[in-house]
């Protein structure tokens, strides 16, 4: 039905190995945590962040440093400069990171400074975007649209493995439907489905699905049972106080928690969650950009 | 915000438990797997469902009779004759059966025959049919309209218990939205924000949710996963040749599979599966319902 | 592709008529105007309504006495005594009435009292209850589920008619979506389409498909322009004191004026506002029910 | 509710005039009727829907050359060759010209050839596209997003207007839900609440958002009688050999009439249809684009 050549499942059971750095990859056993904060808001905030993450089983950092906001009159992200937080906290902990790209003259220099680049949601059908990112020389996190149909998320996957870039993750992070009660509805049938018609690896944003924090603990459970290759959760050291996307930012303490609880979910189905790091010294101290 | 009086939770952690024999009840450790055809079509089409399924953990029969079908024209179900082949086989294999009223006349024959009345999406906000089940005197099986908001959910519940039937069971089983992909969106952070501000069991339907047998099982475990209390699913003797929703019934083999794959998954929640029953001698051999 | 056998369109424009009185009649030229308050609250208040208007293009009056409430703990509506104050505010001033009906026994008394018995939103896929209004003796106004398709609720009216009763008005009311600026969204397109594939009488509900009073009068235009029958609109002596809906319901002098704007549109269409009454004694100063 | 310090209605009925050419502006008495083929196709086939057009109300031409499409296979669009078509065509019958921008860097060549820039609804909230476009120099049609509230819709445009350019026109061309009879749901409310909160003008596309050629004219009487400023519409020499979109295109004899029918509907609200052009002579017969 849906003619993806390159997105489609041809083989069975093949799955896609996307490497983001020399210890993490989606789609294999292991599961892929992501967490991080909605948005860079300064080098403290990052350090305190990867500082209590990066010995758990989280492996990879996630930040918006261009922030897609309905009004103009929102905060935009910190730009440059987060970007360069960005990159210490990799250096210094040893952290993959992923970021959202909006547009085609940013590719460049955020390519340099992460590990994946994330395309949100409203820009799931940026077709030139899409197609630029297939030269991008860097992994993609291609959020499913608010209202984009399952054949249509898989044809955006299309447009960049067809300009170049096979190195894919889709991401449902919940669609719009008319129930206020939580900010979206997570699909995860979407999820199942797409591992059946795909053979991209596939993770879930609860914290954008839900908007609530109270929710994103069963939520993350869901969604390993149900098959996810890994999660890509908000988390904030002081969530009451993050810049923006509170309501639905776990604390430091509550992610490292919510993730102990998906290792016998994770063995149930066939997976694993990463071991926890040893005692792992920080490799060098790094001054903070200010 | 949701103001029900007697279905929001009042005290901290309480659960009602809901008993439909002596031996199953939902809301308590044990999830409670319900399971059978979309209608029932003959005596030994449930003959052969209870068989195989009454020494598994799955504990309860579902069989409808009374169809609610978009077209006049459509299979309306078996009625009368129907009801007593459910009476038959819960008896004769020791098993609680689940089915659907339609209107207020069909309560007691029901209430008669079955041990669960339940109450279908088209159905959630037929008003005076949730307060003549306030009298009904069985337990009530309580689905989610198609495009029900969860506080219209939760009113429709406390219609119910308002008049005079505490013994409600919650059913989230698909909302609808604009992708056809699946036949509705399975909208699992409902059942845990329903476990957050009710006290009553919840369980999950994801056989009409996602309408597609080979999505039946994932969503079956993550629902599972984010603290459903339980599970309806649609299995068939002959898939391929059942009289309604073909596409989405599984086996008998593969739904006693599918609830082995649950044990870990519920464990890992801390809740459990029932125990496969010992040789289990059917009762006495009586005669079946032409 | 749809299957109604007795609502589809099988002769080129045929069209039915509906008749709701001698004089009122859905599917001819001239479009039938139907108002009033969302809930009958007194004699006093139909009173107030129905001196106003009928000397004017409104031909028939609405007014709900079996309210369908989310919450059970809302106003009810005023039952009999509310059918009373129906029959004799449509005896007073020759206006035929319409009256919402919830359950198969509420269907006797109602058809005693008014012309025209309504199926709400909530109930359109109440198969039971559109059975039995088969033989209800009186003309039915289906209104569209929330969330039902142009072809469930091509059904339901299929129902009715297969059960014996060939007078059946569709009534578009809007339908679920995710922007909650207006209750609903106004769904023209399917008045447009149900014109074309069915032959019964299309008329629209801009109040509760809107939800605010400042855009019900441009609904109103749109619905005539774009071929609908007639219009079914809420109006109240004091709108803010209305005891529901109070937020959609219009002002008698906005109503007339509102109509006044119609009568264009009518005409750029083929179609025509019925022409004001004359004088018009009103008959017996029948005594108000108490 | 809307924090739109720029697009918001701040004066009681203050409404901006979009100028796209000396005689053709949005937002006044005169309604804007622009028509063309969902994409440009060829010289020839934009020379035969100008020659037919010309003449009649309609006074502004669409054609796509840059697609966004679900699939990176299908027709992408002629691209420059299209934009020197338009150009010519253009000139030759002194109609503006509308066309769709993808992307930044296509700003400046389409504002070169074109008298207004569409933003489709897939990148309504391409924010840097927005932004890009506050100094494209040149009017822009934004396009509503296919889930987008009208709250996102008014900030979409209000980055336009806070990064320079005022003069933009707002477009409803349906919403995603859950009925595929129709491909999308026109929601004209959208419209007249629009006109309430900003002083932009607003047209409609009832082509995308009905999807079905049938049910077009219907949707532009609608259109017109709730208040629009102008409607955008699909035709094609021969509809049903469009490269895309062919369900939805109306013949040329077809829209025609269309705009005929439009004239008592315009009236009837205070509008008015432009007067058909005089015999008018194509100024100079400019050679074709191969």
């Amino acid at each position: 039905m849906i003619n993806a050549k390159l997105v489609g499942q041809t083989h069975a059971n093949h799955q896609t190995i996307v490497e983001i750095s020399e210890t993490v990859a989606f789609g294999g056993k292991e599961l892929v945590i992501i967490a991080g904060p909605c948005a860079v808001e300064s080098a403290e905030q990052m350090e305190t962040v990867a500082k209590k993450l990066y010995k758990t089983p989280i492996q990879a950092l996630r930040g918006g440093v261009y922030k897609p906001r309905t009004s103009p009159y929102a905060f935009q992200g910190t730009g440059e400069i987060g970007l360069k937080v960005l990159k210490q906290v990799r250096q210094r902990y040893n952290m993959p990171v992923v970021t959202e790209v909006m547009c085609i003259s940013q590719i460049e220099v955020i390519a340099e400074h992460v590990d994946m680049l994330q395309v949100g949601s409203r820009n799931m059908q940026n077709f030139d975007l899409l197609k630029a990112l297939g030269s991008a020389g860097k992994p993609i996190l291609l959020k499913r649209g608010l209202a984009a149909t399952i054949e249509e998320f898989v044809m955006a996957a299309e447009y960049i493995l067809s300009h170049g870039n096979p190195n894919v993750v889709l991401c449902e992070r919940g669609i719009r439907s008319f129930d206020n009660y939580t900010r979206n509805v997570l699909d995860l049938a979407a999820v199942a489905a797409l591992k059946q018609i795909t053979h991209l690896p596939v993770i879930v944003d609860p914290s954008h699905a839900v908007g609530k924090r109270e929710l994103v603990a069963s939520m993350s459970r869901a969604a390993v049972a149900c098959g996810a290759d890994g999660l890509i959760i908000e988390c904030h050291p002081q969530p009451e106080q993050s810049v923006s996307d509170a309501r639905q930012a776990l604390s430091l303490e509550d992610i490292v928690t919510l993730v102990d609880s998906l290792k016998p979910i994770a063995v149930a189905v066939g997976r694993i969650i990463a071991e926890e790091m040893g005692v792992g010294n920080i490799p060098t101290p790094i001054p903070l950009v200010a």
